[in-house]
């Protein structure tokens, strides 16, 4: 991959000097033109071998543009709080919002070829990091960010004689660590994993642009360009409006009644004094559980999805009831604020992930876009279908990182809503509680039940499986919930 | 002051019964009239002795009220993230929007009280971080911020017989940890250092209630009742418009035409070789400074101001030239986000306030108060009028953390301003720049001069004074402030 990257291109200080001041006005003014209707946002990562110019056309680019719409961010060591979270979870923080453009320079790339060079990982995570890389990086791409993607490349020659040179000057001394050394003596190795990432990254959404690092001209202006061509192509596109397109079949139809849903009984019986009971022994459970020394190291994500009515609300406070209020965080998800609309979708969720030792309850979730979304038509059918893999894949981040997803189903019928509806009606402090949206969607009802189906058939995962909860019996559904998650919690401390 | 706190409150479990679930419905509804409307927020601190309950208080309105609804943040050992800015920082991070309550638990009293007692600060310091607190919490007063403070308190001899009934048994021995029982020894001394907090900070707009903590229905009516009371009585107000009076006199009117910005001689000369020169040289000494080893434990935060068209863009980028992309932030100030406008004036700012080693530019910031939103009257003449001191108290704060502040006001002339108006509506590329919203302000810049005038007058202070920079000659205005820029770094670095 790297050969055209090693013929010592170059350009010549005269032709540089004619072509930039152009180059940066036309960059300017589409930076301008983003700005000023923001459709889409610009990842631009910065990748490459030490010494090859990475730091100086990152500053370069600053000069060229305006750094005010300009956001780099460079990641070192990673904090306390970002160690304590997913790996993802510090570069989902330093996403531009539509209409900026975001420098990633030392990237989700950076530390998966290291492992890889220095040996610490072995050659099959190395792959299953880059397919995680790639999963998330077409999702950038389907959410519409403008990914632009360099390497930047240097013989082995040349960059001997580079560290040298920088070396041997007192003024540029300093940017050579001995860091930079060390990498240097495993140039090889380096470089044949870096091919492979490379390879296996250079997609159709997201390729790599690889560029020669040896003559300063020559990568300014390509990178220059290659950026500029990127930008002015896409504002084109979305003058145009740019809509995700579908190319999978359609989910396929429904030929009998039976699904995951009809098959439940919904009314299970439970008598209130066995509640009570069955209360106090599975809230003395969590809570035994959440002190648990082990505990410390781990946290829990819970998930509460279910129709209008089905008991969200109820059921959230007899888990929190059990926890000590230092310990959990409730995350009520409505519509969108407006600086998460800039945002990919899921980054309004990852905001909320917790750090070690703590719970997250989501009343409502992620599974919105498969869920309203869909059946209300908020989102383009391309959405909610490639929305499953998404939701799969960040869930598998967080059970990776230690946590424990539990998602809850509240399953309640037709018969039992219209009831508590109406009860909702005629009880003065629960009056609050019932709108018009909810009749309105309880008229879609077949069309959520469908979605429902399909989301419990694509998302139910190994490693977060959907709990299906019976609901017209509040008190079931509560003892359910709460025996489930402790029960979950308890397997994952052993 | 806790006098009345040691006779011994009880209340029978009988009447506490009858009395928990109308008071339980009422903070309900109470939450939900308050989540509707957003009209304001609500701040709860707990505080206290050890062992009195405030644990067991915050979880009890976790169970009362809606979980969902309600945040609770409890303060241990600072992050990194933390520890590296300023002491309230954590704390910004943490304020609940409009709409919401937020329970602070382990909050901006627990250090300065913990610090006093154990000897570490003295009498002097104790007082002078309770005046801050003070100013704190006055800020969150006027900004609409509902503030509840709760003093959880035991007599001594009773403390002893519950720190020891707690551990004798061991479903509860846990909660009693060898910290509890070094700060038991220090009760007397806890209780003087704390009677003295409690005194200062008992203000008209957020007055502690003291809390006997004996009796677990005594102490939760009293805090379910409090809190009830006070949003009802808040919602109440907030249905009539809610509006922060000016108490104070009106500023001085002017008596002559002598003012900060008239003494200015704004077209300073200056060629553009010489300027290319300078730039180079202050250039160089900036970028130095940047990379000095001393400069990682310390940050700079730059201000810049001006009129339209008064060359801040332009500044900025020269800045940022001499400067690692990797190291700097620009933060371009508009309008207010949703987020932001749910939250204290200042949060958005503070959300910016930068990691050690590191600078931040703001292009317009915190001024837009005294400048923008009193000429447009965007704000009430009360706002206005606290934010000078608000703004010096936030200041302060940022350069006793170690951060140089800097802050610059690029004076141009209206003439000048006209010229290059013309100059933009001629020039394609600039014609962006200029909108009818610059033409309106032009008519009003008498109004908006006084602003500034007064602005300097108030807001130039010891720790960060104003840089005026005569800006009708762009090289010369760059020149000053990278040049001063530099020499303020340079000093602090000593």
């Amino acid at each position: 991959m790297f050969e055209s990257a090693e013929l010592g291109h170059k350009i010549d200080k005269k032709r540089y000097a004619e072509e930039v001041p152009a180059l940066r006005a036309a960059l300017l003014e589409a930076q301008y033109q983003l700005k000023d209707a923001p459709n889409f946002a610009v990842v631009i990562l910065i990748n490459g071998v030490d010494g090859a110019g990475k730091g100086e056309t990152v500053n370069l680019l600053h000069e060229w543009m305006d750094p005010r719409y300009l956001i780099t961010h460079a990641f070192g060591t990673p904090s306390d709080e970002e160690r304590e979270r997913p790996e993802m979870w510090r570069f989902w923080r330093a996403l531009p919002p539509k209409g900026r453009i975001g420098i990633l320079f030392g990237n989700w790339y950076t530390d998966p070829i290291l492992d890889r060079a220095a040996g610490k990982d072995g050659r099959a995570r190395f792959e299953a990091r880059l397919a995680d890389i790639d999963r998330f990086e077409e999702m950038l791409a389907q959410e519409g960010v403008l990914l632009l993607k360099f390497w930047f490349h240097l013989s082995k020659r040349f960059q001997k004689k580079r560290l040298q040179t920088l070396s041997s000057d007192p003024d540029t001394c300093w940017r050579v660590t001995p860091t930079d050394w060390a990498h240097f003596a495993q140039y090889d190795r380096f470089r044949k994993v870096s091919e492979l990432a490379l390879e296996r990254t250079s997609t159709g959404y997201a390729p790599w642009t690889i560029v020669e690092g040896a003559d300063p001209e020559y990568r300014s202006l390509l990178v220059g360009r290659a950026l500029l061509d990127a930008v002015s192509h896409r504002l084109e596109l979305a003058g145009r409006g740019f809509h995700s397109r579908q190319t999978a079949a359609p989910l396929p139809p429904r030929v009998d009644q039976i699904n995951s849903l009809s098959q439940l009984v919904l009314d299970q019986p439970m008598t209130e004094k066995a509640y009570e009971r069955a209360l106090e022994r599975w809230q003395g459970t969590l809570n035994l559980l959440s002190r648990h020394e082990k505990f410390a190291g781990r946290g829990v994500v819970i998930v509460f999805e279910g129709m209008d009515a089905a008991g969200k609300g109820g059921t959230i406070r007899r888990v929190t009831a059990a926890l000590d209020a230092r310990q959990y965080h409730v995350v009520p998800i409505a519509a969108p604020t407006e600086e998460e609309r800039a945002l990919p979708y899921l980054w309004r969720f990852w905001r909320h992930v917790p750090r070690r030792g703590r719970f997250v309850l989501f009343d409502r979730s992620w599974y919105g876009r498969v869920l309203v979304e869909r059946v209300e038509g908020y989102c383009q059918a391309a959405d909610w279908m490639r929305a499953y893999a998404e939701i799969n894949h960040f869930e598998e981040q967080l059970v990776r990182a230690g946590l424990v997803v539990v998602k809850f189903w509240l399953s309640v019928s037709a018969d039992e809503q219209l009831r508590r509806f109406q009860e909702r009606e005629q009880t003065s402090f629960k009056h609050f509680k019932i709108t018009p949206d909810d009749w309105r969607n309880r008229e879609r009802w077949p069309a959520y039940a469908e979605a429902v189906c399909d989301m419990i058939d694509r998302t139910s995962t190994t490693h977060a499986p959907w709990v299906l909860v019976e609901a017209d019996n509040k008190y079931h559904a509560r003892i359910k919930v709460l025996r489930t998650l402790s029960q979950m919690i308890e397997r994952a401390l052993k």
